[in-house]
């Protein structure tokens, strides 16, 4: 894939400067959202979105519109003809930095038991400040690198990091303790579930790079899911935004290029594509004893898409999304 | 149901200081949304919603985030597939507090033949300024009373109230006249249609509660529900709203506690579980003789209810909407 | 229809004040909606929306609403039931000003292949400066002008308009050059084709006026349509923005007056009225050896309308979408 120029190369935008107004909204409405604000000794902020705290659905989609870097729209919509009461929405017409540069969960984050207190710690961090950090290949290939003085990041996890990992993201993001917020989202909580749904544009922005599709091709993108309710459990609650995605997410693109191109990437990009798909994610895990390596990784795809080249104007549409699985899986039988 | 602690003891909000930011909006707006704004000689401030102007559906859907004492979101869409083409979307995060302590019309506000001008008068108060009178047993019940030094009561009338109503507000709301904003929106113009079905949420909380199902295990909610138009008769217009709660609402819980009772609650909550249900409020209420109190309580709720323990991660659906009933009664047959 | 009065006689609203405080948050978004402003020489401030830059659907979302005036509502919505992916939804509280004294594209603009550099200009000015000029007989039949010192134009060119046809729009706007901005739309631009599609509203406000209802009738409207990809050519980029309103445009009119009269403006109101529905506009505009003239004015109309009379709150619906037609024009054929 590295045949591509550095499509960010001439970005203009600072995605944690972007970002920064929205956090200072998510911290002026914690309350209403349920979600808790600690100001560590250190001076890191830090926001509990379920950890202690209930949360809510609403504080999910404030911290998916962060991790989209300020450049996404995220939104939840009760919708009266559907299979399922709560869908949500992305879209980003900067969907290549947006969902590559900052939504994407990839940044390892981990402390030894030592380290961490006697429980290991891992995490992979998502949001803004992977591209003050730049620690991953891809930053390179995005040909991206911010430089705000303020940061945010976001963890998928049901602890808070040791000070090691807190230490390790202000010196990799050049940052001082005060301009530094983390967001800890367990998957079992509302707003956990919330802002990994939140992803179904992301991971179709993912398997299309996986692809080979160019990035410097992809416009803009929109996409919706739908929302099921988180799990306790945190197996389950994981299977659940997988299947959310993968068996209910949507997704529109608008690219340039080739007829050709346009035409493979519909074809290719729904989890349909993908030998392990039709049985439920966490099924699915199970039988590969919790080895998320021998997953295919076609699999992880929005179910149905639409791409339409600007260059030609021509539109593909391909993979469907199946409610009636979703349903057998999120549902208890009526006795 | 006193066997529950009261629920809002705790909380930190102030839903009539919440809402009038949202009345402040509503008067900046007044014009474009076809309201009209009246500051009467002792000071306090009434807002027509539909008695002497046209105002509009938009103006409904704000009047409605402030009858949820600004802890509600409210909003209008147009649907492409649905065989209604408006629908209504309600949710909160705080749906105790915005539905119950804030929306419900529970205030009874009533004067004489004499004192009213030669005619009585009577009205159901509805929104914030509940909550400075506490007048109602739910408030002993929820544990909340606010200390706003502003506040804001919805009136569906079709009338100015009486100064001696007036003077009660005042009075029990221990504000000055300055302090207080009164929202007049007859449930036959279209402000008043809307903030109604904008109820569809709250008529779900409210047989919740009704069904002894604890408050405080209530977590969040949303829902929609077809917007009807209104109609210039009083009894029809009222038995719309009704009709796109009962056989058109969707509302979506999530609880804790037992599966036990969040199972309990979503097979309970469906208007189908009436044995009034599945004729047109107006007929209904013609055949008890416009007794509203024959009504079987049990009808006032949505028709299709979603509910998800957060302690379990386990998910119950139950009820379904019925659009041709709703359009059989709503829509001329076309000759 | 010169038996009614005219409608926005007495109306209180400046549409070029409300607009300007829009085309000042487009300003500052430009980067991030992928649109360039440039300021000319003269004081001119001119928003490339899609000539020589990409733009996007969001930008022409908020066109679209600079383009009603500062009185519409126009998003985007994801669809997880529907045939097409992408809505877009309009709303006016004030839709005769809205579409008709704003949106609607009436005022012709031309310059000679002499006065435009070597290639004759044409271009019909839609938004807000409209009102300003006033040169459409249009104005005089809604007696309205508008008298703000900022104006706001949109364009729906592939070039940048000569001098000659600016200092036209100047000098009968009143304006001097520092207070008008004109916004250029491509139809072939992303940001073109949306806000054209967002015009389902005006079409429909255009169509009750052609057929002699009186616009003083209609209160408020709501509406939907689906949003194609643009075209690069040009005849098949204005093609799809006609047929996703002529097939796929749900509008809803919330009307006064006689019943007959509502009843009839419903019947008469769907494009499928015309001699020339069923087939799309590309291949009738050919047909008619493209002579725009030629093509029956009814089917430039909605595909599916209702209609409610608040006099009497009774509704008409006729008409439907048909998105297996436009499926059919906008989508390959999957190999």
């Amino acid at each position: 894939m590295s045949e591509h120029a550095p499509v960010l190369a001439d970005s203009p935008f600072s995605i944690n400067t972007l970002a920064a107004a929205q956090v200072d909204d998510l911290l002026a409405r914690a309350d209403s959202l349920g979600i808790a604000v600690e100001r560590l000794d250190s001076g890191v902020t830090l926001i509990d979105g379920g950890i202690d705290v209930r949360g809510s659905a609403a504080a999910g989609v404030a911290i998916g519109a962060i991790c989209m870097g300020g450049l996404g729209e995220v939104r939840l919509s009760a919708r009266p003809e559907a299979d399922w009461p709560t869908w949500i929405e992305v879209s980003s017409v900067q969907p290549v930095l947006a969902c590559l540069g900052s939504q994407y969960a990839g940044w390892s984050l981990s402390a030894s038991k030592e380290e961490a207190g006697g429980r290991k710690f891992f995490s992979l961090g998502s949001g803004p400040a992977r591209a003050l950090a730049c620690r991953e290949d891809l930053f390179a290939e995005l040909g991206y690198r911010d430089r705000a003085d303020r940061g945010v990041l976001v963890l998928e996890v049901d602890r808070r990091p040791p000070q090691v990992v807190i230490d390790k993201i202000l010196r990799d993001c050049g940052l001082v303790p005060e301009a530094l917020t983390l967001i800890l989202t367990p998957t079992t909580s509302l707003a956990g579930t919330t802002q990994v749904v939140a992803r179904v544009l992301e991971v179709a922005m993912h398997k299309a790079h996986e692809l080979g599709f160019a990035l410097g091709d992809i416009v803009e993108g929109s996409a919706c899911a739908p929302l099921p309710a988180p799990s306790p459990d945190g197996g389950i609650a994981m299977g659940r935004t997988n299947d959310a995605i993968l068996y209910g997410g949507r997704v529109q693109l608008a690219v340039t290029g080739s007829d050709e191109g346009a035409q493979r990437l519909a074809k290719a990009l729904p989890s349909s594509n993908s030998r392990d798909y039709g049985r439920s994610f966490a099924d699915i895990f199970r039988d590969y004893e919790y080895d998320f390596y021998k997953i295919d990784p076609a699999l992880f795809a929005p179910a149905e898409v639409w791409v339409s080249n600007l260059d030609s104007g021509r539109s593909w549409h391909a993979g469907a999304i199946d409610m009636a699985l979703l349903r057998s899986l999120w549902l208890e039988v009526d006795a």
